[in-house]
């Protein structure tokens, strides 16, 4: 059925994943590589995406009282060094100017890695009263972080995202403003990317450089691989008090505020790729497909069949985002780039449905084909998007639950990892020398210890000593 | 009837027009200053002012089937040099990355102060034949130019902006394109954000470093200034043969493609604070007011009060941006801070307009009050911020009208500009020598030559020689 040429260009994701999903971004021209080196151009259909992530991601956190700001993109060195835990933690990975213009600069700035530091000196001056408090403020924007090996969305040197940085009168409300988006994030992940996510907290290894507590939401790529999804900080007043950040509470005393901060990137374009991607290529959830319905008109040089199609993309539009291929390219190649485009629906109309007043409904997902009659296309068309959209998050959840394990002895752990991927549950001491040695024998890290703890066992799976946590470990992205 | 301390921190426009201008984005909270020299905080109140124009913006540009990139914002120096006018018009005001983590760079990088290079180095790989163009992408980010004075949203190292990057395989078809930008940008700024625009070319003076043709809107401030207000730029195949961009045309020979460049900026919002801003301080034209209708409940503490202020807020805000001021602050304090913010409408609700069914709209521009019954609010509301919007253009533009004028010898020229400001048409022979001259005597420059030409003369108004063209003249920011 799909034009052979288009097809054969894509690695199958058994034989090889990473040159499945190379094949893929470049294939369904999401991106493309630069002169630049680690950074890519993000193409029309991939920016796209992009797009209706920002958008809808942006409504849910207006919902929530979030402003929007912009901050410069530089960092002067000395305001980078204020926080020590955090100045050690990206100090090594950021970009320097060095130069302006034709000039050296007296101080060098980096480019921002995150934008911590910047919130922080613009809060110093902004807050006096306990009036001014919450801020809850959010930045869209670029930042660089000089990594060494890249990958498209998932680890380039210049990434997109947003980062959310608020400040409180308590450490209760900021402890509560981090749990309000991590939980934002895991709804958006289920509902809009169809991604189902394990919400935790990052182990103290694995928290953010300055950083009192991380949580992260952990999604299951479909090679059995990890990806950190998003994470959400709470910084207690370490910031605050390095940066000197204090407000006359209502008692007329001085106190230090408390902060937090969030973030999720354009990686997450990387995550709706490997967890609905299939080996003919792309698989958008419907609520981010910038096309939802792709209409291939079939035999498109007999009479009647583009002006119907014409026809169905105007019944369709102003609820849908729709196209027409009326491209002279043969059909093979159309229903190839359909599919590898990973449009949702794809309508098939020719004269004898035309004839018969029907037209094919070919799901993305399932590639299931339903023959409706034309008159009930919109009804049909909005019922089928919303069922897509729903058996992606249950085939994904599946997925995700078949790959999920359980561990109670070091030598179930090994040999589990020795022979595949996924998630592994079990439990831990709560010692960074344990958790150095699974990573160290297994090559494995731990993913977070989850919100919904469960108890395995008694003592910890790798030193025999009681158990404080349950830990989801595996390989991560 | 406003707050004395608020009120008396702005410098009035007729003392000190930059001091005005410098106090009125302070005091609105339009933007912060940071510890990054020359760079700028936007605050919520700026930012969504932004986020408004590039919505409305971004239709537009959509609707002409340009489509969303994102490149990096690292150039290489051998990329930035291979168009020889570019390189020579921005190196010297660019920032230089030299160490990427703890290493220095093999080759440095500049801070993209605009992208034509990197488009052209993607263009090169993606454009092949024909039937890839044209090419019209945009994206919205972030540039940087080291200048050594700044003003905030005028003038700044770094800025927002939206470039547009377009390939065509006919010399008409890209000045067509780059007329069509410059066309939309001009109705963008009269409907949305009612200021009036004068469309002509730049001269070769003037004009954009590796450019053939520069086409510019030039709107007059306040003050007489003039605000260079967005550029459209043909650059032929100069830079296509520079970066070797060819396509197999439909005769299968092979052809340089033909490119433009089109950009808007945060400038806008300074355009808007000097066209429409008074002695207390921002008037927002309705379209790009994050707040249109500021709800200020009277004698708030009486009963029924708030209850209306917030039921009118849910009956206004299905249709309008609406706030209620229900802070504890005192009423002069809540005038004065409505003004200062430019809210386009105040609605003013106490308990006697309670009993008597009506409340009062007051109307930023003019400051005019007008009862209406409550009942009608709805419909009271949208007809006025229509007429608001109408008549802050048509303001903008008796006030352009007001400050134009001709000069036919250098006499009245030179004793024009050293009374005022604005601008002042003058016939040209267009010799760079007589722009030169004109720019050294009377400190003034070349705005554009407008398309709407007029025959002021038949010599130049500096050599006397035979003149070609009508220019505007004038100070610009």
């Amino acid at each position: 059925m799909a034009d052979k040429k288009m097809v054969e260009a894509i690695t199958s994701m058994e034989e090889d994943f990473a040159q499945w999903y190379t094949d893929v971004v470049k294939k369904a021209e999401l991106i493309d590589y630069t002169s630049v080196k680690g950074c890519m151009v993000i193409k029309p259909a991939g920016y796209a995406i992009w797009e209706l992530i920002q958008k809808q991601l942006d409504e849910r956190f207006k919902e929530t009282g979030v402003e929007n700001v912009y901050l410069p993109m530089f960092i002067p060195e000395s305001l980078l060094e204020k926080e020590k835990d955090h100045v050690e933690g990206f100090a090594p990975e950021v970009a320097w100017v060095t130069h302006g213009g034709l000039q050296p600069l007296q101080e060098r700035l980096c480019v921002r890695p995150t934008s911590e530091t910047l919130f922080c000196d613009f809060y110093k001056n902004d807050i006096h009263s306990y009036r001014d408090l919450p801020k809850v403020y959010n930045q869209w924007c670029s930042v660089v972080r000089w990594e060494k090996e890249t990958r498209p969305f998932l680890r380039s040197r210049e990434f997109l995202w947003q980062e959310g940085h608020t400040a409180h009168a308590t450490a209760e409300e900021a402890e509560e403003r981090t749990i309000q988006m991590l939980n934002l994030y895991a709804k958006f992940c289920e509902e809009v990317l169809a991604i189902p996510v394990i919400k935790g907290q990052k182990t103290e290894k694995e928290k953010f450089a300055g950083a009192v507590a991380t949580y992260t939401i952990e999604a299951l790529m479909h090679d059995g691989k990890a990806l950190q999804s998003g994470t959400s900080h709470n910084f207690g007043d370490g910031f605050a008090k390095a940066f000197d950040i204090q407000f006359a509470d209502k008692d007329n005393t001085l106190k230090h505020v408390y902060q937090t901060s969030w973030g999720m990137t354009t990686r997450l374009i990387g995550a709706i790729i490997m967890v609905h991607g299939d080996n003919e290529g792309l698989v958008l959830p419907p609520r981010v497909a910038p096309i939802q319905v792709c209409i291939l008109p079939i035999q498109q040089k007999k009479e009647g069949v583009l002006d119907k199609a014409y026809e169905l993309k105007k019944t369709l539009e102003s609820k849908f985002r729709v196209k027409v291929d009326d491209t002279d390219k043969t059909p093979g190649f159309k229903f190839a780039e359909a599919e590898m485009r990973g449009y949702p629906i794809r309508v098939e109309i020719g004269p004898r449905d035309l004839e018969a007043g029907k037209c094919v409904l070919c799901r993305r997902d399932t590639r299931e084909k339903i023959e409706i009659a034309l008159e009930d296309i919109e009804q049909e068309v909005g019922a089928l998007l919303d069922k897509i959209q729903a058996e992606m998050l249950e085939r994904a959840r599946k997925h995700r639950e078949d790959n999920t394990f359980t561990a109670k002895t070091m030598q179930e752990f090994e040999e589990h990892f020795a022979n595949q991927n996924g998630f592994v549950k079990a439990m831990w001491c709560g010692d960074r020398a344990c958790e150095d040695q699974i990573k160290e024998k297994l090559g494995v890290t731990s993913r977070c210890m989850p919100f919904e703890q469960e108890k395995l066992a008694d003592t910890c799976v790798c030193c025999k000593k009681p158990a404080s946590k349950m830990v989801y470990w595996g390989r991560a992205y």
